[in-house]
């Protein structure tokens, strides 16, 4: 089932999604999609296809969104990393993905060109929640510098291959619904020793994931899977 | 560090990764690689480039082997979901992939084309392994019919987002270490209902892997992670 998402509560739908639906979809009249408004998610029925996709609401649809807020603070990778952790991390269950350039990221973004690169994750992670059904978008922002993170967490989190820490579910068993946490992964090359006293300093300890060395786009799948299945038992 | 892995037990090293250490690295005797026998990894020296790479041994390497034996049987997906299936499963742990064209599978392998299809796939698993630091590569095959697999497995799983079952680190903590997994992951299109009477003849059970619906070629690292995170604490 298409899933679209709405920013308003209209019981229509315009722009790329009404394009989608028309033309590459070639829906029409009758058919089911699931819409996803400011308010929650429902399945629809189309009711006519004209200037706009105009639906009626069939039923609302169960609440999918994450029992806990997680924030991945990914140090900038190179070329087509970017895309990568958008398109994984949203299905695992991000909510929202900092990319900030870190001391040994190779690659930079100059100031003209993120704002284009910034659309296209945005987009990415949008496509992503679509797939797997999310109700909600993670947020995708850049941040020139991770001085700057508001650290309005209730845990923080640094992914360490090098950590004596205890183990990784250990720390998990910890946490609650609903909390916010901090998961920082760095680049290809690591986190810089710099940046590790920095971020300990603002309460940020290190965990290792697994005794394997994980690449920077997909490590913090790792991560997200544990909490996830931790939250869903305490849930049940 | 580079990381070799040899099929045999000797002091030296020939073929593609004689090329690779010679050409691609440009390596001198006096520089130290890691070198994965049969009998274990070992940090070493290269003492002479020759007809060959001769070196020494300076020291074992603690053993990274894996505490659990995970089996993913996968259904086989479109064009390059395989090798990110080799590529990521393998870093997350996995122990074998077995590739399994199923009922929804949209690719078929033709006969003609499997044997190049898997040494690619092969040697993906390969690499990754080098990177991950992982003391052996993944075995990865292809099996043309799922009943071809031989069950001998202490554990059997289903991927699958319908299931009722009770959540999936429940069945996680009555694993021990050293035990066979087998875990079955559907193509694309999910797997048939004949399929899913079928396992369950087996012995399989289904089991959610989060309440997201994960994309083919990812779903594994789900339930690799959770799995790897409880044998770390059991271990510790």
């Amino acid at each position: 089932m298409q899933r679209y998402f709405l920013d308003n509560n209209e019981d229509f739908i315009v722009g790329e999604d009404y394009f989608h639906i028309k033309q590459v979809m070639r829906m029409k009249p009758q058919d089911e999609i699931e819409v996803c408004k400011k308010d929650g998610c429902y399945l629809v029925q189309i009711s006519e296809i004209s200037d706009k996709v105009y639906f009626h609401i069939i039923k609302p649809l169960n609440a999918n969104q994450p029992l806990i807020h997680i924030t991945l603070i990914q140090g900038l990778g190179k070329s087509d990393k970017q895309e990568i952790v958008c398109k994984y991390a949203t299905q695992f269950g991000v909510s929202e993905i900092i990319f900030v350039p870190m001391q040994r990221s190779i690659a930079k973004y100059d100031d003209k060109s993120i704002d284009k690169k910034m659309d296209r994750l945005k987009k990415i992670a949008l496509e992503a929640a679509r797939l797997a059904h999310r109700d909600e978008v993670p947020e995708v922002t850049y941040l020139e510098d991770i001085k700057k993170i508001k650290n309005n967490f209730d845990h923080r989190f640094i992914a360490y291959e090098n950590t004596k820490e205890t183990t990784f579910l250990d720390k998990v068993l910890k946490l609650r619904h609903h909390e916010r946490i901090a998961l920082v992964i760095g680049p290809e090359g690591g986190i810089d020793e710099k940046e590790l006293s920095y971020l300990k300093t603002q309460g940020f300890t290190t965990v290792g994931l697994g005794n394997r060395v994980l690449q920077t786009e997909i490590a913090s799948l790792y991560a997200l899977s544990v909490i996830d299945a931790f939250m869903q038992t305490i849930n049940s």
